[in-house]
């Protein structure tokens, strides 16, 4: 077993329960890519790239509207993987993601047909693939909780304290227009927020930097996360 | 094989990909339910009420606010199965949802643990049960991009464009409120919606019915549904 096959094989859960045959279609056909911050992985529609499979680094998986405002739906990191970015594999895909990266990301491809025929083979493979698309449905069903039921404050505040959680650190790179992509509202509605939140003492607003001060009040906002 | 065992096997699209064995132990367990419109068949939570098959009638799925506010996230119709009613199968399956019965509806219940063991036993029950999730999941993003980008009065037109073809009638009974659930708002909104509809000369009310009298202009606003 090669170096790239025995790290994978680290990653993926079910690879104990694959055959001898399934493991080598599985090592033969992995694709190692590296990709910077920024760089858009599956741009949705009629694109098939494969599995993504994080090894490490962070991914954002998102929706747009005509007008181009966008919505985080979920995030990938280190072991995560992404089913949507092969969405030929399953016909009943019907919608679109776009995936890009929030980090420098390694990630492992497994190409869709390779994944398709192992699905087919293997119960465990299958049964997994539930699990990833059972979790990643529960994500999107909080979403909907959230943009329903949760006022924009709350979920600015919740967002603050999830990047902190993410980033281990409470002083935040990131700009009004970013918290807006990710919350799939306007870049002034934003702005109004952390305004507000600055005036509470809860936040501390310099260029490019949204650092909390008062995690505790902060918290009582924004709720779970 | 009994007769209500044929005729659950018309339904189940992956039985004849079956072992004996699993079909007996499917046809054993099965149990077969009328409900009346109304009726509460699960209700989130720690209930495990098994995987529901819908033989004939009409089931809608929603989600509940703190406050008691709905909004519909899918309905099932003839031929549908629902999963989130036996979440149990899945660890994953992270939220909760209500199932009520729109009409009086027929169907039949396989117990959750006798379907957990049918798809760890078979990858085509496991792959068919992938595609049942891909396709609740496509509606769930729909819907997401609705919530998100989609102004009232277009969910509004849309929902009742959906309504007569479900209903294959232009005359539909249907309460402010109850379109308010559906969509997640307030009866309040909803009338304000309708009544302009009705200035418009798109539809025309009287106490619990909505008639659609220009479905062109409607689906102008309404768009694709």
């Amino acid at each position: 077993m090669g170096e790239n096959t025995m790290e994978f094989s680290e990653y993926f859960p079910v690879w104990d329960k694959l055959t001898p045959g399934q493991q080598e279609m599985i090592s033969g056909s992995l694709v190692g890519r590296t990709v910077k911050k920024g760089a858009v992985l599956y741009n949705g529609g009629t694109d098939c790239t494969g599995l993504l499979l994080v090894k490490s680094g962070q991914l954002r998986a998102f929706i747009l509207s005509e007008e181009g405002r966008e919505i985080t739906v979920y995030r990938l990191f280190d072991r995560d993987i992404c089913l949507f970015s092969a969405s030929c594999v399953m016909r009943s895909i019907q919608f679109e993601v776009t995936i890009s990266a929030e980090k420098d990301t390694t990630l492992w491809v497994i190409p869709a047909d390779v994944y398709k025929w192992l699905m087919e083979q293997s119960a465990a493979v299958a049964n997994y693939t539930n699990e990833i698309m059972a979790s990643r449905f529960s994500e999107v069903m909080w979403l909907l909780e959230q943009v329903m039921w949760k006022s924009m404050d709350k979920r600015v505040a919740a967002f603050l304290l999830e990047e902190a959680a993410i980033e281990s650190t409470n002083r935040l790179n990131i700009t009004h227009e970013n918290i807006a992509n990710h919350l799939g509202t306007h870049r002034e509605v934003v702005t109004r927020m952390l305004r507000y939140f600055q005036r509470e003492d809860m936040v501390k607003l310099s260029r490019g930097t949204v650092e909390i001060t008062d995690r505790v009040k902060l918290e009582a906002l924004g709720g779970d996360y």
